[in-house]
């Protein structure tokens, strides 16, 4: 096993399972801390701010401070503050969007924005996707924090943001840009964070579709934990194999 | 130019341009019923019921009663009576579908509904898409009325059925069966309730992609009119030509 000088974390499946800890989360956690091995989690919930993820991974005895914490939202709001475009955005989202948006200095405006913003929003109505048509096809520069396109709940799967963002796609015919996992953005900005290089960095998650996907895709290390969406003999049908494959974090030898 | 018995013709592009009138258009259907030829208005709009239409042509001095209009709605509302399935549906759609699906004799229920059908919404939620795609994951058949994805308006293009529909296709993995133009299920009704046979019934639209593909589909024949979406140089470029082009319908002898 090679010694990483970071550790991009995945959540749901990989910390915990909705609601339900994950016990050995903490304790590769808190290895991580004590050995002074920086980390940050990585998510595609675009929902929660990161006060929000680091309430919920303290409560699970995971030391976590806002500042470990790189959501869709965040990375959206970056990649944002980055472009030479207007700083203004027509935002559908919940507060992990809307706060990370407005901290970054970006206006919301609704008719001639420089951006269409969508992440999840479970408020969503036809007027709110309307408003981001008109937008688009008035060309506003268009980015979706995920393509994640179903969400898990206790009634069941749920549409999730990538879903959301088809009424868009498909009705202007102008594709967005996609934040999250399998996507590269979000894990190139949580490498420059960290201020490390790709070679020196690892991504571990359950879901090889989006955390896998994303840290190949970028040119990172992965390791696949098999507690989560992706079972470890899954694995085999997949074009490229995670660099490892553990079943549990506690096996993993930092 | 042979001579039909009996006319489908499309609404919007072909009889009126919005809210105005297209002149032709009222001698046209004049002349076919002076001549006792039967029509049918067939038209993709699923949030009007054949009142509203009837109401809306004769406005514009076009001979139209109730029983000359097939919306998509009514159309999937005779598409769901007829297949061996619990007869009833979760419907998201507007006044037209709601009351098809009711007059069908078909119970809205949204727990364990026999069938999903979408048709336009502009009151459309998270709520109503998250409860369409729980039932369809639950084994609902999937009907939409049509698969347009952009709907003109004052303020330009707004998502049309085809877009709101793919939140719940993507989400899924389960496509709809589309009742609309340009797929046959409304025109193979249309021919039907003419008591007629494909061969001697022809269609008339100004929207190749919808209107003209929907008869060539169908195997009927197709007069295309250049009031419309498609302009007639652009007929050219299209792989099967419609039986007739015509600029305008005064052109057209029956």
């Amino acid at each position: 096993m090679k010694s990483y000088k970071g550790y991009l974390i995945d959540l749901d499946g990989t910390m915990y399972r909705g609601t339900e800890p994950i016990p050995e989360a903490g304790s590769f956690v808190r290895k991580l801390a004590s050995k002074g091995i920086p980390y940050l989690f990585v998510t595609n919930n675009s929902s929660a701010t990161p006060a929000d993820v680091a309430k919920k991974l303290q409560s699970m005895d995971v030391p976590c401070k806002e500042s470990h914490v790189l959501t869709t939202s965040l990375s959206a709001a970056t990649y944002l503050s980055n472009r030479p475009v207007k700083q203004s955005a027509y935002v559908i989202g919940e507060n992990g969007l809307r706060k990370a948006i407005e901290t970054a200095g970006i206006v919301e405006e609704q008719e001639n924005p420089g951006f269409v913003v969508i992440g999840m929003d479970r408020s969503v109505t036809y007027q709110k996707l309307a408003n981001a048509c008109l937008a688009v096809r008035n060309g506003a520069h268009f980015v979706s924090t995920n393509a994640d396109v179903a969400l898990p709940s206790e009634r069941g799967f749920l549409p999730g943001n990538g879903a959301l963002t088809s009424v868009i796609s498909i009705s202007t015919g102008t594709e967005p840009v996609f934040i999250g996992k399998p996507e590269t953005i979000m894990i190139e900005q949580a490498v420059e964070m960290l201020g490390l290089k790709p070679e020196e960095t690892v991504v571990v998650g359950d879901n090889y579709d989006t955390d896998i996907k994303a840290g190949i895709n970028a040119g990172l290390d992965t390791i696949h934990v098999g507690t989560g969406v992706t079972l470890t003999e899954e694995l085999d049908e997949k074009p490229i194999a995670p660099t490892y494959a553990i079943s549990s974090l506690c096996e993993w030898d930092m």
